[in-house]
């Protein structure tokens, strides 16, 4: 089905960094959206970037793209400390708010941003982008045909090394860290499975000497339905990115299950150490599907 | 070289329960040892248990047993809530001892313990046999080789399904769960890798709801060495038996890192998700070698 151009979603997006050139590459491969304009702090930034993306308006303040009315939808792809700010002017702005994860740097901030969408009329969304991944859809739906039993335990790992204290992750007064940048992943994806927050949690980190954010992080949560899950996340380690769910008759194990990488992704279904099933998925990109997703639930 | 039998360390053993049937066997294979004693409370069990094992000695009570001065070293197999009770008496016996672990319920119990060998000039040692296998030397080499890097993550898993409610392992009065089980050995391991004792631990578990033992539990552990473990252990899930150590260069990961099944040992070297070595190790009785250690600390 061919959705007219006149019917797609129009965006704009706040921020030109590392996120935003992947969610700009995205709408190329988008069915109901469609990106009419960027916001930089510069206009150099913003001009280069429109150009680059091929993206017909640039404005050079957020204020000035939050103000134009033929937008309907903006992503927020500004810095973690950020996100509650821009989120809160964007809904006073009548915008739908697709803002990049983690949502906040607390729970108060979510609350705010939560209660000003919904005091403007918009739809707000954190943009988990790994949710949207089949591998996920077709582990959940394992988990609900029982093809694991209950699931009990959970392990989650995103660890790479990124050593740049110059980058933005390294910056602790704009949100900077390993759990608000990859910890959000297991500990988003425990929720998921678990389907309800966790009513225990505990983490231990190790912080950057100087820049005083987390490098290294690991902890444990409980969940309300029994389960209980670990998870691990690091700049400073060898690459790991693991999930595994231990039911109390089989485990699935997913050996690359946050990132999209345009080639196939592998599930594993294992029982008593053997591999039982394995199922082969597309790997599509993320950001696109859950871009798609947000402008299907603007329409609706 | 053979060691003249009358050399051999002359032990005795207290209880013949499952992990009595392990030790006994395991006597078959000691160099240094010989197993000449068994008691039970019952003299019936201990005389059944002495002609299957072809012991020459048994005793209807742990103190006859201890009062034999012509034994030098006494196993104490028995759960794990009487630990330190017969390790004091052994002690003040002037026995070497020789406790399954874990060596007891809490830190006061192993205090006591630690004194009471002290105080009368006997050896004692928490059994955590599986420190005996080849691969665990292997393993603490590669790392002071460099191979990983600095250990900076540790993840431990030992599980599997185990409902026999009548069994002592889910008797709380008698020191049950699977914390103490089968919990020990990822814990123990990340001391012994880190070489030092944590400063923080957390863990979350689910309690049997009659029997009040832990059939599943996760938690999180800090050391003063900057490595954070994690650890999972459970009655009540599909097989699991797992370590992974990473370091900030590479990781190494061990499939079947708990038991002897007199097959071989995998330790795998994986760096960036590839493996870049496997090293193939053998899977001797880490019971025979555990005594027979214990047994030269004695001799010398």
């Amino acid at each position: 089905m061919m959705i007219p151009t006149t019917d797609k979603v129009r965006w704009g997006m706040l921020g030109t960094g590392f996120i935003a050139e992947r969610l700009a590459n995205a709408f190329t491969e988008t069915r109901r959206a469609t990106l009419v304009a960027i916001a930089s702090r510069s206009l150099e930034r913003a001009e280069a970037f429109a150009q680059k993306h091929d993206i017909h308006r640039a404005y050079p303040s957020y204020d000035e793209l939050l103000a134009d009315t033929d937008i309907e939808a903006v992503l927020i792809a500004l810095p973690n400390a950020l996100h509650a700010h821009w989120t809160i002017c964007a809904a006073e702005a009548k915008k739908h708010v697709l803002c990049e994860k983690p949502l906040a740097l607390n729970a108060n901030e979510c609350t705010a941003m939560i209660d000003a969408c919904g005091a403007n009329g918009v739809l707000l969304m954190e943009a988990a982008m790994y949710r949207f991944q089949p591998q996920i859809e077709h582990v959940l739906r394992l988990i609900d045909d029982g093809a694991i039993g209950e699931p009990r335990l959970f392990y989650g790992a995103f660890c790479f090394p990124f050593t740049d204290t110059s980058n933005i992750r390294y910056n602790k007064s704009l949100g900077g860290g390993c759990l608000f940048d990859m910890g959000f992943y297991p500990v988003d994806f425990a929720k998921l499975i678990a389907g309800a927050m966790p009513d225990g949690a505990v983490a231990f980190a190790h912080y950057h000497p100087e820049c005083d954010v987390e490098i290294i992080a690991g902890g444990s949560m409980h969940f309300p339905t029994g389960m209980i899950a670990l998870f691990e996340c690091a700049f400073q380690t060898d690459v790991r990115t693991y999930v595994e769910i231990i039911g109390d008759e089989a485990e699935i194990q997913m050996p690359d299950p946050w990132t999209s990488r345009g080639t196939r992704k592998e599930v594993l279904l294992i029982r008593q150490r053997e591999v039982v099933e394995s199922f082969d998925l597309p790997d599509p990109n993320s950001y696109a599907l859950e871009i798609d997703h947000f402008s299907e639930c603007i329409r609706t």
